[in-house]
């Protein structure tokens, strides 16, 4: 009974909460932090973890959010801005928007399918998918996805010069190759709930299910994934197909210029959503001086925290030429399924469009770091 | 049962709260904060979210709050302060205190024929009213109202002209167009609450009384408002009349500068109260590289978060000739009427003045930077 | 039933903090912040509010406490740190320690006869009075009170020159000149509490006393107190005493060229406790500028957000000669009378000469900007 | 009944919290926090908050934690990164991993023959020692513990001679000299807990265990340590043994200049955990000047507020050569014995690793401080 009490405080806390929408209904949310919201009742603990998790104290994490506070925008006023174009071509891809799906695991712990249903909903959103496990049924089938691209190296010059060659067979228009997962990393969420990445292959966990733990005595951490990943593997590519080439987890401007003299198509800042090595600088504060140090020689794209339209602003206004969204659709996903994803990325595409007209802006193409001032 | 004793340990936790003013006394709030609390206590929650609010995060509207604690007050001393001097002269228009309604939408939410009541607390107060609305009926009675202004834009140079020739011709002192209002904005609390803006128009809901919802699959957000509103505009107003026009929602040193160049006679830099662009900078802090950019050639005026006489004194203090209120006043509106907008009125313009003499200024036009300092 | 239910929680909760010391024990409080607890329980919260309390929205209160971390110590270490001297001497006074006691008013909410409590504790703590009522009676009774000063000028020539010749005969050693004290200030907790400052006159209110409130259409804001205090007063007592005046409100460094040129003897950088002006820098952050502007002509002292000794080792090593404290001694006096006020002192003394120990300094003549440095 | 209701609710808030780790398995605490956590439910108050504590109002404690935070790393990659060496060299001793247990007090409040069993640990976990009291009997013992150095400076010549020779003779291998500790500090949750030194002696008290308490009017504050240790010091020791000489305590770049022209052999930057003054900058912002002072002619080490593997990395890259851990090797000896300590020297070691790893980093001799950047 006392208990009771002790817990209907805290419910009545949570009722009162603004954030309290109604979960069957998909314009329930309004906003993407909503979309986590439902998502986050939806997904067992475990799941939900394991998407929203970052590494150990989470540094890295907040400090991609942070960064967008860093920044403020400085719109400008009375330009004619009843049209304006959000799209952008990429390696020979158009897009109606400068917003990917970033590769992201985990998917299954969602759902069953969960790869082939973000597809879908990137093939109806008209979004490049840059995720391979999901496309190849719809590429199978003949639909026209827009793009595809893989997420890690394969550590020799034969896997990946066949990795290169499968791609360009099968449609993909790029690679993206994620270049900063050289080992497991130490997830402290994942540990504290004795995650076992076997799990994975074991189906979705129902809310409130029991899963089998993990023996705490030997944590994931440590695993090598790609450790030997060097330079070399973009000539590796480039001496197999024509694909070009992007690096995802770029952050020191040393590392962009060797990317530039390598042969690098592009790169992506980014710390891999907070989710390998924790006190790392926000992707957003890294961003300028890579993209200095790139001097405009190869395109920029950046992801981490995006959660807003002016956040995508701010970042294409320093220099970012796209930007690659990785939970959002992942909220969708669990909250409602394929529309779920459509209209998350429906609902960044839409603020984009709208910061900018508020913001005098008409295209990309003219958007210049003038447009965002340091936070006093 | 077990709820009532979390919600009445919550009502211990309010009432305990010294911001607890009677509702009923006029006299009860002591400052502007606290005229809040009353108005949200006696408002439906929709309109006060709708008044409160800002856009999406609410970062901006945090921003303008924030700002005034970006910088601090190096008071003087040692000087005769006797006799302190608020008054000022606008575009041929004198005020005792350099303090001004800001036009804000809404106002028919709190009572039927608000604006009125505000134009005729203004005309009390010996305050400018920048709105029109309310001010014709007191116009038409030939009140010597001082000042009006409209806030819209017309998109077409005939709209513009008309518009301009029958301002004057009624009465008005200058047209204060509004130029950051190209679209109807992304605004959280609105969309939370289901509001819709065809609300407005019947009437005020009491607290706690259903209101139809909007369909949520369609948000307000994406309208047109202005889209198309140029420089032209100066021009074409400048073909009609002589009435001066004051720009209001510059934030961009570079818009300063074209509001010289194109003849504007005077800028408020705004952001709108946080609800146009969300992550915005504050305007205090967008102030002095606007003041810079203007170079004395025409009045900066600013609003934006200002609660107290000290945030008008630093404003002052930073270039501003004058600042425009707009939440304060319908706080005042809501919590006791037309006597609740002159107390609001009375208390910021009293602070003011307190506050420019315990710092040791006599007089506006000495007013210098040499005041503030950044922050530590 | 259910509402004790709330407020037995509240009631752990406070049980549980660590700062629940005994009310009855001098030896209690191990801290200047444990004294102002045990100060908030005995006093009734109008005059607890009185004391603890700064103008409006408490930004410069804030100010003041928040400089101490704007600020730290980089220790010097391997020198004969055995004997530590904390004795100075300012306009012919010898003191032990570089502490003094602020004049503040309100003494009279804590106990009837409190002005002589402090100066009598004064005396046994061998510590400079700034305050002249409570000196009186010990001055006629021949008591060797080291020193004393009258908080607020007078007005006119005649006054001053009277004042001063008073003060001369009776034993002061120095004018301490409040200066910026122009106007009543606005102070938000007062005004909360319907606080009447005749109330003063009327003797000491009981924890939960009623008292009958000031009337709240007309607040104490406003009342002039100083305004037309100019530099000629300086003048005016040098012309009638060679008593030293020392100027207590000085905040920026163009007042302090002044107040040498014009011949002052000293100053307090201050901005009376929070009290005056709302939004003000801290003084800790001021005194830099100031010390710079004075150049060594004549002593800096300070006041302000003292608790520690630490505060007081950063506030000398930035160049103030001495520091003066208002409240702790009345949350000594409120919490255990006389031997409190003599307790708080000690502690800030003992505190003071710890920290110089630890820090590798022996002297207060060789405390150098170097031992501070600005915080990351 | 009705305050059991409060205090199950804060139960219901703590076992809701993902720490509430199962206190009986070494596996149970996947971080550094949550050991400490463990260790707090074992301990008595009285022991933990010895421990755990800083000084006054602990700001130097904070600082020291706040300092990982004003630093963020910018990671390298696609650098082969398969063999990661974390070994290391110092004064003749080579080292699997830099990081090295400080010297610290109570042990003996935590269990009985503590210091022993810490440098069983040390021993298993080849980690350097920096402690003579449990490692005297593992060294009359024959056991290689690679090792050894006292904490506290003698302070006469004979005494220092003296020391050193013994500690030569006895194996250790360099001697630590603390040189930050002149006086008892004051340190606030001792006081409050009325914790008396001569209790140390007295055994390790219960948890819940009722202790005498010391004469609150005589605060340990003020007992002199070494407060005429000065550098003569270093002459005394070189002139009696070989043995290299470490000063631990070093913030200000003056004294390590002093530090390296007057012989010392290397010197560690540490304020002694935050408990000795308070409001004292955190040792990785003062690293930077100091390691700049040295200019590399003597080792740097630095201790305070290490939690995590890539605090360590952030010291190294700013110029440290090594790190001594305090705190943590105590949570883990608190929580489950000497298989905590190692288990914790474990976790820091491997997650230094791992973050090298994730960083682009094989060894220790090429980390840089272009791998960090200040917090925006």
């Amino acid at each position: 009974m006392q208990r009771r009490t002790a817990l209907s405080l805290l419910a009545a806390h949570v009722a009162s909460s603004p954030l309290f929408a109604a979960d069957d209904d998909l314009y329930g949310p309004i906003n993407i932090h909503e979309f986590e919201d439902v998502a986050k009742r939806k997904l067992h603990k475990l799941a939900y973890d394991f998407i929203a998790g970052g590494v150990e104290d989470e540094r890295t994490l907040k400090a991609n959010r942070a960064a967008y506070g860093h920044w403020e925008l400085v719109p400008r006023v009375m330009v004619d801005v009843t049209n304006i174009d959000t799209s952008t071509e990429l390696f020979g891809v158009k897009m109606d928007s400068p917003i990917l799906i970033a590769p992201t695991g985990g998917k299954e712990l969602v759902m069953p399918g969960a790869d082939e249903v973000v597809a879908k909903a990137a093939l109806k959103s008209k979004t490049v998918l840059c995720s391979a496990t999901g496309a190849r049924k719809l590429l199978d089938d003949g639909e026209p996805l827009n793009w595809w691209i893989n997420g890690i190296g394969q550590p020799t010059r034969e896997q990946a010069a066949n990795f290169a060659k499968r791609t360009e067979d099968a449609g993909g228009k790029a690679i993206v190759l994620t270049v900063d997962n050289a080992y497991q990393s130490n997830r402290d969420r994942n540990n504290r709930n004795r995650f076992d990445y076997g799990m994975m292959g074991r189906g979705v966990p129902k809310p409130g299910e029991e899963v089998k733990p993990v023996n705490p005595a030997t944590p994931a951490m440590w695993k090598p994934h790609t450790p030997n990943l060097t330079w070399d593997y973009i000539d590796w590519v480039h001496g197999a197909s024509k694909l070009p080439i992007i690096l995802k987890g770029i952050l020191a401007p040393e590392d962009a210029e060797l990317a530039v003299k390598r042969g690098a198509s592009g790169i992506v800042v980014s710390n891999h959503g907070g989710r390998q090595l924790d006190g790392v600088i926000g992707t957003l504060d890294a961003l300028p001086s890579v993209v200095e140090a790139v001097g405009g020689k190869i395109p920029v794209l950046m992801d981490g925290g995006i959660r807003r339209g002016s956040d995508i602003l701010k970042a294409l206004s320093l220099g970012a030429k796209a930007v690659l969204v990785g939970r959002p659709p992942l909220w969708g996903l669990a909250s409602f399924g394929q529309p779920g994803v459509e209209r998350v990325l429906w609902m960044l595409a839409a603020e984009l469009k709208l910061s900018m007209g508020l913001a005098g802006q008409t295209r990309l193409s003219t958007l210049t770091k003038r447009l965002v001032r340091k936070s006093a």
